[in-house]
């Protein structure tokens, strides 16, 4: 694969502690195996999994729904301003090599299903529950700590390469 | 509210025949109701909503993701096309005053999701259960026919507005 | 062609008494000859063009930036609010079989930008000039009158079909 | 401003040879200067601009069209699946801090278009001339070297910041 492994972390601009300890927690796993991180680049879960990241000298960038890219938080190193509003939450899907969705609400939900659209692999930590049967063939591996996202997610990424 | 009542229709591309069926006369009754029918202008569920309020002389607008208008089916009026794959989606679910969603798969949860975003009027004839907790303050309403779904979303918009 | 023949109008939201004079009969024009019309659904040359083409019965679609469908003009009939801000007038221009550009800034540069990427027939009316050696092959077809643009938009479609 | 300077820049996926030199030299002096480049992600002058970045160890982005990560040039390290064809084209011009076009065509002119939308610095590098007084406010800032491009972005960056 040219350029580097894309591990796109999705979740609510708003979040719990717990959620956001993991957030945090993914973005230093995803930095540790040398992947970027793609992010809707705002607050919450976002600006969580790239504070995580930075911390372990990771590159984050975060795909902006305005035009601005003075919104993002402070832990992107590339904020990419889209002026598309919602509709970014498609590329925001769409450019992770993994999609890792923590906890989240309806943002969260339309990023999921555009992962599965692509055929992502789909790691939910704490996220939606998906009917499984509707969803085939894609399928939300879930896991049960950041750690474990990060691995499942990169175990899929390996197997399918 | 200038211009027509628009009500968006999501739903599979290939579909099962009593789906289709229901689809039909969920696009008859959009018609008979003098709204314009909005879905993604393809096959399936689309195609069945289109024939159904052709036969009404209803107005239906097809969101297409390619950039040719050819690929509508035939019983779109107004191919609009995008050009932007599966993005359309977005669009698809922000130009209907109210979405309904007949069964469906990963497009139509992505569809479902945008409404939610934006805070549409949904209303799901057999389409994907969501958690509703998660998916508050958006909610599905779930109909049980296609008439009851069309009713259901003439009321919501008769009383938001 | 399945569905209504559709002319794409572009041109600034503000505008001269004569380009807004030339607007309204080209939507007048359009409308006459059983197509439909599609632009940006604001004001100035949008709001013009779409009020000559409710005169004569014509059919007129708004791709909105914003999610509200309410920014439209009134003479538009069907608001496509689509939420991606300028990313629209990507859709505007894809959607005409023909795109008429009147006068016009940057927004319309954009427009005229792509309908020639796709290859649509564009036609213009007092707007940019083009190097013609760097369009190659896309070409932008000068008319004086509104009548003579929507002349030449018909010809061209005429010729390609 | 948090996270990287970004300079965007756009021209055709076919090029002379004088402008593919030109357009590697600007992506020498892009990163040099510290600064990501973000591009299409294709080949021709995306490409060149990419492998002079990647000469001094700069950081490339490149906006894919497609879904597939697969279709970036071998100089990009983070390549963004958009799934959105031309549209992507806005994303690449919003972007960027300041927008450097080469030579180029239709395409080209579209990133421009969408640059002078947004009021970002716009320097031409033998690309397109537009009419001044159309285009006010916006302007292009016309740059004979490939050094000089650079220079005037980062100027116009520092004194607008």
């Amino acid at each position: 694969m040219k350029g580097k492994v894309i591990i796109s972390v999705v979740g609510g601009s708003s979040a719990r502690d717990g959620e956001l300890r993991a957030a945090e927690e993914v973005g230093r796993e995803i930095a540790r195996r040398g992947a970027a991180l793609v992010c809707g680049g705002l607050g919450g879960i976002m600006e969580a999994a790239c504070r995580g990241a930075r911390t372990e000298g990771g590159l984050t960038v975060g795909i902006i729904p305005g035009a601005d890219r003075n919104a993002a938080n402070e832990y992107v190193d590339i904020p990419i301003a889209t002026g598309m509003g919602y509709a970014r939450n498609v590329i925001v899907a769409y450019a992770g090599d993994a999609v890792i969705a923590i906890g989240g609400k309806v943002g969260t939900l339309s990023e999921m299903a555009f992962a599965s659209i692509k055929g992502t692999p789909l790691i939910s930590l704490g996220s939606w529950e998906l009917d499984a049967e509707r969803l085939r063939p894609a399928r939300v591996h879930r896991a049960k700590t950041a750690k474990e996202a990060v691995e499942i997610a990169f175990n899929l990424l390996n197997n399918s390469s």
